[in-house]
């Protein structure tokens, strides 16, 4: 159940205000070089702290490798992650020992759970969770980049902003330049004005991320109920805050006729077959076919509000949350490298 | 790789032009009374030929028990359905040894099986192996009805024909009235009048199925990767032709503030604890909050046409379909029961 | 729970007296030619009614092919088998609708199925389940021979008559030249005078089956949980009337010391790495070393009696069972290829 | 891989003269309360250099909570355990980096792991992986205590030394009372005695251990393949140096008629079921029937000598090891508590 892939098995655990987070990976082959300086980079693209629009807790996410790793090489033994706490101020969460914040896990965890979760901080439910995914993640990317696989992930709308140029338009290299992770930069300023306008009102404003997979191999991806594009909707609908995931054509080939949708297929100067368009998403039958693909993760606003709030108590009984502290007013910026995490182990379980 | 789910684990096996089709069910508790009228009735919804905006194959879709079953009721033991192909003319698809079908998996599966797949009738890639989900979901509606547990889907668009009334406010016993499956009997016709028009032209039509599930109880889905809109999510990608998947506020969400998102606790006058609104979805932290559990999925248009499309043939050279004989201009009306058949199986998995 | 192996999964399903008996196999790599008369060879080795000191069930055990295969080859599909039940009459059968034979898995089948278990012919307990392995180990056989892997098994002991010639100085080709599939002749004609012995008087006996792998390539199992010889274990223990399992030095080796037991590594002529004994019985740190695998599997007396045996009904009151109609006085003869047929499926699970 | 059971799932990870060894276990009820000291008192009795016939290598085997824990219960989310290495000298094992001790895992890892693997002290093939498995164990422990089903093991033989007394006629109490875990006292200090002889040769001596589950409910184990006593087995033969199991009657039933073998329905003055005898172990078909479970392990002599050995080294040139520093004459009394815990694996995997 904490598990994630089949042959790439990324086991986490840890509590946002325990010990730390971690994560064992099984499956992993054995001779990679572990790039730490590379991990520690995807960590700091998700860590909090990292702009003046994400949350200002305080956690450096410094990575510790306790397992599978010698001489610099992996040993294909399991790899072993973790990043130990340090701002974990549970007096700061006292009020959640008897109440649910609305829309977040508070209730449903203290059903299936007894009563017993750690609830400080969200505990399991947190968002911090992720930071053992982006760590995984990161070692799944050096075995892609080995074979010229390119993840790449940007912020394509934030609230009502949305960026409509298509994907092979625009400037990745553009993509880490801006805070909002958004490489249309006109775009990306006025997004950063609105989380900034958002922040202050102590609410918050949701958006969409776009993630493409280029050079994947044809033939990823099982013919029935583990279709690649099946799996890696799975993978990006466990990120928190995801409402909605669509590839290729999406939502809006549902109004297109079958003449206007299907792929041609044509034969390259090189002598492979490629399809001259691309609705069908880079898969067909649920298998890789060797072009883009593409696809967009939509997320709602977050939870945590500075605002007062009618909520109910683990009695049942009518109370108020009044929303203190920090929070988080746009989680886009900080679920990039997420997205691209969660699609490199999509695809690294297919390919090892 | 052929399993759905992990306690209520069905395999399915067969292919569209071979023996026929079925499923093993494995975790099926005991003494469960096996309503064998209910489960062909399904198996009716989903058949060929059942009205006359759908493909025209000649197939009754009769199921037959192989296992599992004594005295009217399920053992504990593997419970396995088998259908038998009968309109399998292979000779139809004699075109199909030599030429990849734009936007099907002739191309993808041919690499990725070395070129032994089953090409006649697409084989195993044929939606014809839905079948046999919509049998094991059948089963899986016998054990959720005696929990009171309710599935409905409708067709709520096609083409660029779109219901915007809410679910809540629609008549769910009309749905099985149109041959279109859509309850509100107006935009029915005219979503049946665009079918048969696009059939005509040899075309086909997308469109985006809205599923509901009722009565869930609180605490289903796992907190991680098991969250249950990202089952839900995985289920629904698996079905052909689906595009994308979203659930609660879904892509919409993704423009409102949190404090417009935010589902408020309330208690109810008998006790339990509700919210005011449903933007969740019905699911906080990936589990179940006991409130309904909304979901879309959208389905581009089918791949066979019945018009002359350029493509390549097996060894790259360049080639035409003439695209004859029968075809399915809208998907649609069959993905109903797919849908329900899938939810079920989805909600099953977290209860047995 | 009805499934064996990881990578070529076999579900096996189908009961006693019930339609018939089959398997799904999923994992079966493209490209296999099928060869049908090696399959049916096999299931006729298992197959009762096969000699004189076997059970005289009359069942044929006719394998169908229902998916998977397509113009001879598999196509990378599942694979199903099917072997239709002829002589189950269930009438034979009323007494156990109401009492528990002894040794029997009525009492547990009875109380862990609620009492919904198909009780007829011991249902789904009954070894004709083991068919269907059969049939799946037979398509791992042909998996192995083209790698040039050979499994042999033969019966080393029947109750106190004991082979203890070492395997290396047996000609296995005598194994199938007697009925009790013993190589060494005289004692292969003492095991059969005991048995018909023992079956004259209503009653059944036990023994060994010594199984051997050759030629395994240096690198399969798992370090761990899944070491080769673990997960050989499992798969002979889940045998039927297995009651212990042994490989290598097996239980003698307890009594040894490691100056003894240690296996010295040598170089051929080849310059492979080899050891000069094999006390390890090719297996080291849960991994084979390429040498050859010997194991020994101990099967208990069969239940079934024909005499009169002391027992509980369902409602715990004591009654006599009178032992009637057939029996398979010793299940051996028939162990062999169950053997070799779990063997094949557990070393082709490390090997696709 | 690396993963033991299916719903109590226990993933390992560490290596000998890594940073530590630890385990994550997915799948334990929420509001168990974990007691500390009895966790490191079973940690404690596996421990290294807990007499003077063990190992004299110097660790604490301290172990620390990572996750999983709140306020002393469990909260249904992964629990973590790691205990750091305090005593790895990696400089003893240069040795190692080009040379295959015998009947070591250090040729079969070298090749499946193609020089990658971390060879000091054996790595992830070193038998100080199972103390990962005693602290998961302990914790399955924990949740049998509650449910009053207790587990207990014992070592039966050493080297030639065999202890005839059935576990019925022996008192419990006794076993932690010597150095050796053999409850008949005399036998006990035999055993001590020719384990301090075999210590001073350098050399290592084999033996048996005995285990029984007592109190076990009535249905654990699945009908086919994954069989209580077939999951047992598996869980005994992981353990290092394992070479055979054997359950209830075991190889010597082999040798048994039927008629002798069956064991007797009969009620109780409570009105349960029970047998007269317990040739069956406690399983029938593969279930709990609920009388006793005994089984018994066998283990070859430990394959670290303190003696010169001929081996050859990675370039397979001959070479000599000398066999110096510190090794364990005897691994049967630090199995007894492996025994154990695999046993409470194994059960509470059937049971949560």
């Amino acid at each position: 159940m904490n598990t994630f892939g089949r042959n790439f098995r990324v086991t986490t655990f840890g509590e946002s205000h325990g010990v730390g987070i971690g994560c064992v990976i099984d499956g992993c082959p054995p001779g990679l070089a572990v790039d730490i300086a590379f991990i520690q980079g995807e960590l700091n693209r998700r860590r909090p702290g990292q702009s003046n629009i994400v949350t200002q807790r305080k956690e450096s996410d410094t990575v510790e490798i306790l397992s599978g790793v010698f001489e610099g090489n992996t040993t294909g033994a399991p790899v072993t992650f973790f990043i130990r706490n340090s701002d974990a101020k549970s007096k700061d969460y006292d009020e959640l020992r008897h109440t649910f914040r609305p829309s977040h896990a508070d209730f449903t965890y203290h059903k299936k759970y007894k009563g017993f979760n750690d609830y400080t901080g969200g505990g399991r439910s947190s968002a911090r969770t992720t930071a053992a995914l982006v760590a995984a993640g990161s070692l799944a990317k050096l075995i892609l980049q080995a074979k010229n696989i390119i993840i790449t992930a940007y912020v394509q709308q934030v609230g009502e902003i949305s960026l409509h140029t298509p994907y092979c338009d625009l400037d990745f290299s553009l993509i880490e330049t801006t805070a909002v992770r958004c490489p249309d930069l006109a775009l990306a300023e006025a997004m950063i004005n609105l989380i900034q306008r958002v922040k202050k009102e102590g609410d918050t404003v949701g958006g969409i991320v776009q993630g493409i997979i280029q050079n994947c191999p044809v033939g990823l991806g099982e013919p029935l109920h583990d279709k690649l594009h099946a799996r890696l909707g799975q993978a990006m609908l466990s990120i928190p805050a995801a409402k909605g995931f669509e590839y290729g054509s999406g939502f809006a080939g549902a109004a297109l006729r079958g003449s206007q949708h299907n792929d041609i297929f044509i034969r390259t100067e090189l002598g492979d077959i490629k399809t001259k368009t691309n609705h069908s998403g880079g898969i067909q039958g649920g298998i890789s076919n060797g072009m883009d693909i593409p696809f967009r993760v939509a997320f709602k606003p977050v939870a945590t509000l500075l605002q007062r709030q009618e909520t109910v108590d683990k009695n049942g009984n009518e109370t108020t949350l009044h929303g203190r502290g920090r929070h988080d007013a746009c989680v886009l910026p900080r679920a990039v490298p997420i997205v691209e995490a969660l699609a490199a182990l999509t695809i690294v379980d297919f390919l090892v």
